[in-house]
């Protein structure tokens, strides 16, 4: 048999539950599907393929994940920074969106973002906005791997300037691109609790559980949020999301900086999974979540990088770097977030908390041959005892 | 009169005190100096010169100082990480050294450095190790602007079997560089106030007083410090350099994370300058130095690397997304540290850190032309709102 494609001539970070590294990788791919990984020493044949990567001098590794984007937000990139986050958002990025924001814009800021993503490493993204029937139109045209989640929010908003018809525009969005490409997978998209009133909150996750996908929301992100959720008596931002009933393995909370042992309690035993942003939280001040605590509980914490209105860009390898320092001088423990789990964060566990780690996040028999070659052959990576030290590092 | 060089069709950020943007910047160059700054119109006819710059897509600006560096420590990046600073230093660290730490690897360790520095937009470092005459040699083949301090401790180190000769090595060093290249200024590197006793620390800062060159020391790096200070009796370490007599405007404090209030007013009233580390600090857990109470009292503050072993890179454009988000997170204020003033802790203010305000940090008549041109045709640079914040955060 023939292969698509072999590639081949480089140390093999699988991200397999063994944490398998293969010194000299072979990947054989057939269909878009691994269908072949091995140690091949440099005297053995090469299998036959229609195209042969030689990735000497590179790290092979799994595409990266980035659990949460607003992709049209690039757009706004630098548009205002350093900024208490009520003015940032009243007096600068509510109003550029309201005047600029259209499906053409949308079009152009989500290929934007599709470039950076691809050309920094990341091959998956878990997107939430307004107007995602022209994300995921974009996407299909660039090859970017994307859960793209309709916005929904109880006031008006791009593309959907009556808000009593939100919940019908994200069932056909649902509709529309369930099962329909192959890269593409749709998610509806809760802007926080304190923007969606209860009934929305729990009409749009029974839509996402009658469609088995992805429920999305921000949550706990500020320190007073807790006080603007309406009618929730000041009930921590997680605790109130549990008594409605929303917290199960298909929900994924973005942020989540602010939590009680309750609140991860309640997180942990719904299965419910956490994207967390650390530079957009660090940028506008928000905090430092408790990743340590989390992952001790067993919760499944992917990494984000958020909007670039709030980064201000994708680059998931910076957010590694970012996330391993933040917690140890947070903690006070430089052990912990080692450079193997973070490199899990950027990889199978943000597969896990979007729910794609059937098909991607590590490389496996029978995956989808998102992989990526990082060129170690340079000053700043140089000399390599660690693989993994580089990437997250260096 | 043909200039040597011109480079032009850019915004130019000159970072002087005015922190004046020219639109469409035009720089002259002769002999290395800066002898023109110009606003240019597309229509004006370019000067003749002997090398023209078209700097079209890109932002023109002051190259980045990097105040603290320990270039051949290159060689032990990604040796080990996310270990306590402790079995670090001793399990890893200094065993590398006195097993590794030759002439060859130091010239070696600082080509491979200085490579670094010079393709991420850094054209002047500080820098402090051993066998620094290796280190300054290297430098002269590369082209890179150095201050360079001979190491100084009190037990057997590289280059310095005998202890007892480290003050005579360092004044021969000091002598061998003093005024003999021009990218090359001599300086002396005590490690700190507990590797170096008190006598050894007066006779380091009398040997840079005679010489009229900067006194570097690490202090006040980790809260365990105060205690390992012999016959400190407890003294904060900036409270005992001050009382030893060693602050004043040449001398160069790095870290400096765990500060009193009386240790902030010994800095600020002695006009010592300050080398901040940020990722370093982090990636140890060394905690977060208290850099906005620092600026307030109008201490001069440089950003700096650290060592490639404890970031584990050299890039002040990483470095400074990091200061710029960390302080805000910490400072639970996203007003603090914005995008201009971290720009000039990079670039001006670095250059005051290290005593080189009068030749670099800016583009001013007259200064030497150590200039950098960012390409900002990117998709993780694009749209362009606001040149300080792509430098700093995207």
């Amino acid at each position: 048999m023939t292969l698509d494609m072999v590639i081949y001539n480089g140390p093999l970070l699988t991200e397999n539950d063994n944490d398998e590294l293969i010194a000299d990788g072979l990947i054989g791919i057939q269909n878009g599907q691994i269908v072949a990984i091995e140690h091949r020493s440099s005297d053995e044949p090469l299998p036959e393929a229609g195209e042969m990567i030689d990735a000497r001098g590179g790290l092979i590794l799994p595409g990266l994940v980035n659990t949460h984007t607003h992709l049209p937000m690039s757009l706004f990139r630098g548009l205002a920074d350093d900024l208490p986050l009520e003015t940032w958002l009243n007096e600068y990025i509510f109003p550029a969106e309201s005047r600029h924001i259209n499906p053409e814009t949308v079009r152009v800021g989500t290929l934007l973002s599709a470039a950076e993503l691809l050309l920094s490493g990341t091959t998956t993204c878990c997107d939430g906005y307004f107007y995602e029937e022209h994300v995921a139109e974009a996407l299909t045209t660039i090859g970017l791997r994307a859960v793209v989640g309709q916005g929904v929010v109880d006031f008006p908003a791009p593309g959907v300037p009556d808000p009593t018809q939100k919940i019908e525009i994200a069932a056909n969005f649902v509709d529309r691109y369930k099962n329909r490409h192959p890269l593409i997978t749709p998610s509806v998209f809760c802007h926080s609790p304190y923007t969606c009133g209860p009934d929305t909150l729990k009409s749009a996750k029974q839509l996402a559980t009658n469609s088995d996908i992805l429920f999305q929301i921000h949550a706990a992100e500020t320190p007073t949020e807790a006080a603007r959720i309406p009618n929730g008596q000041g009930r921590s931002p997680i605790g109130y999301l549990h008594d409605l009933g929303l917290l199960d393995s298909h929900t994924l909370l973005v942020h989540c900086v602010h939590l009680s042992e309750a609140d991860i309690e309640f997180i942990a035993a719904s299965g419910a999974k956490v994207s967390h942003n650390p530079e957009s939280n660090m940028k506008l001040a928000a905090g430092v979540a408790p990743v340590p605590s989390l992952l001790t509980a067993n919760v499944v914490v992917g990494l984000g990088t958020d909007g670039s209105a709030s980064n201000n860009n994708l680059d998931l390898f910076q957010e590694m770097d970012t996330v391993a320092k933040l917690h140890k001088v947070i903690n006070q423990d430089p052990t912990v977030l080692d450079v193997r789990r973070v490199l899990k964060m950027a990889t199978i566990e943000g597969a896990r908390a979007i729910g794609c780690e059937d098909r991607i996040g590590s490389i496996e028999f029978g995956k989808q041959a998102d992989i990526i070659v990082v060129d170690v052959r340079r000053p700043h990576l140089t000399p390599l005892y660690n693989p993994w030290s580089h990437l997250v590092y260096s």
